[in-house]
């Protein structure tokens, strides 16, 4: 009974907020763009897709900004489409649900991560793995063909409003803290999937290297986890922080005094630095049938190269991508059920290209929060 | 009552058999070896220790020629001690057995693989992978320091005799064709292992890349565990034979028009070559979360380079080490039952020279044994 109420009562809202903003239904935005690679941020007003029957509009509260924000709009990856409109860490309200929609209802908290959209019917869709969409059609949350939308270009989340697919809306339960939850959707997932994956256990030993906007998150998941936990990183800086969050050691790379005795220590080892660095180092690391799992994105042609004579014993180094939507939505709950969530310095739109200058020379601790509120 | 007559009968045999050769119990071999590493195979007579409480004296009937022997003799993995007495795939008969000894008696067929003995007490020995012994106590069969018998150095199958610890030697079940046993040893273990820890299984899609005396071992696992296999190899002499041992498709890599359209085809790919390759050209055949498992052991400095990139999609890359002592009894059981051996051609002492140069050149098809009797 409680369940058809709920039903109707969606339904009644849908059809309420199901107008279109304009004849075509085409939804206005305003957000931060960047008009060229040199990262300026200035004001860009554009359109969205209407709301279909499938999809939500969201309006957005909190927007975080990754390093692979900069990347893409930097060129790294190759030429964006400009402008770029970044933000794939965005949390915010639903405003509008289309007639078909029955996992949101207007007033909802939702979060948007990478993926906006993908094929749905191949082998890794199905499985969830929409990051793997064996035909190629996921569509990136900006700067990504979309290919449901005319192969329109996609436009992210450092905007007001963006418009999603409901299966690709991430639910946020009510209570959580909505700024420091936005890094999560991207962030959270990145760390959260690969160490999942590794079936992290108690008494595992884990390293994390790079203690960045990426590495702070997953030290947290692998310490909740039960690992023994040991951060590298390049600075002093961050080590008190990493203690705080429960590592066990903090490793300062740059020391070489630091680096003794760590031969075949580790059972999996996460790395999330988003430059080239010495993968071979951490490789000696591996303990037989340990793991190094690269969970950054380095820009193109900066990817470590590494010889295979380091792999024997069974010693696997192996690439992960951010994550499915189902293991996004269980990672969100884990976060929120065990109190893990980013350290965040929230900044409005307008510090967004000073911003970019921080993240790049590791200044941040840890993730910058843009409050589109503020736009 | 079996059991207890069957103990009395091995005790007494024990008893009977547990003479010394001479006053110290040295026993005396003889056998062929290299004197340097111009790899001229000649007759060497020479010692070696006596069959102690846990030990059997085995007298050697086949010794297969693994591309290692090359490897090693060349010096192509650092100067060894030479003499080298090369052979790690032995098959021969129980003739003394130490007071201790349960395992054998006197008449038993017994193997040895590439190893004869560990410590016996660390993690990865208890869980019989004495190959990644912790204390790193393990030794060879030849050419390695024998940590348990005054560092001497081992001497290995192309003899008349070797003494081993029961614990090391591999129980070949009666009516087995020993000739063809005695590279499943090396061949047999190192190729099955990799495929057991990939967990190959009915339908996955396997390639076997280097299609020689490891790889034609492989192949025969993987179609008996259900895989669709393809085999890799550069020349069309090999053809046939890989698809009368239930390949469904053989590359030649030499005719790039045979490399289309395998991007994303495989589970598992695994490498036997022993020398530097196109490691990059097979993981861009990797389906999503497969794996490239490297078996050959290429000599020093010639084990592929390859850029992680390649590695995205949870593509895993890693190496692997023949195979621990239980593991080896159940892949030679398994071997037996299934009617799964080498194609060998069986050679004289005198002729392993002549055969080296052979195998270098990939004439063989597809392993040499030779016949020690003829010694």
């Amino acid at each position: 009974m409680t369940a058809v109420l709920a039903f109707m009562c969606m339904n009644i809202q849908a059809q309420s907020h199901n107008h279109s903003h304009g004849e075509s239904g085409i939804v206005h935005s305003k957000g931060m763009a960047s008009m060229d690679a040199n990262a300026q941020f200035v004001p860009y007003e554009f359109e969205r897709h209407a709301v279909g029957d499938n999809d939500i509009l969201i309006e957005i509260l909190y927007s975080g900004i990754c390093h692979s924000d900069i990347h893409t709009v930097k060129g790294h990856w190759g030429t964006p489409n400009y402008p770029v409109v970044p933000g794939h860490e965005i949390v915010g309200r639903v405003t509008q649900v289309g007639k078909n929609v029955t996992k949101f209802k207007v007033g909802d908290y939702a979060g948007v991560g990478c993926l906006v959209n993908s094929c749905g019917v191949c082998e890794h869709c199905m499985k969830g793995e929409e990051q793997y969409c064996d035909n190629r059609k996921n569509v990136y949350t900006y700067n990504s063909y979309d290919h449901f939308h005319n192969g329109t270009n996609t436009l992210g989340g450092y905007a007001n409003n963006i418009v999603v697919t409901e299966r690709f809306g991430i639910k946020i339960p009510e209570g959580a803290p909505l700024d420091k939850v936005a890094p999560l959707l991207c962030a959270g997932i990145t760390t959260y999937s690969p160490l999942r994956t590794a079936n992290v256990k108690a008494g595992d030993k884990v390293a994390v290297a790079g203690f960045g906007g990426l590495g702070h998150v997953a030290v947290q998941y692998a310490v909740s986890f039960g690992a023994d936990v040991t951060v590298f990183d390049i600075t002093e800086v961050k080590r008190q922080s990493a203690m705080d969050m429960g590592a066990t050691k903090y490793v300062n790379v740059n020391d070489a005094a630091q680096l003794e005795g760590l031969a075949n220590s580790f059972d999996v080892i996460l790395t999330t630095i988003p430059y080239n660095y010495d993968m071979e180092m951490y490789l000696r690391m591996l303990k037989v049938d340990g793991a190094l799992i690269q969970a950054g994105m380095p820009p193109a042609g900066q990817y470590p190269s590494i010889n295979t004579s380091l792999l024997s014993g069974r010693r696997k180094v192996y690439g992960t991508h951010i994550g499915g939507i189902p293991e996004t939505q269980e990672m969100l709950d884990y976060s929120v059920a065990k109190g893990i969530y980013p350290m965040i310095e929230v900044i409005a739109p307008a510090q967004i290209t000073e911003a970019y200058g921080k993240v790049e020379a590791g200044e941040v601790q840890f993730r910058y929060v843009i409050d589109m509120s503020k736009l």
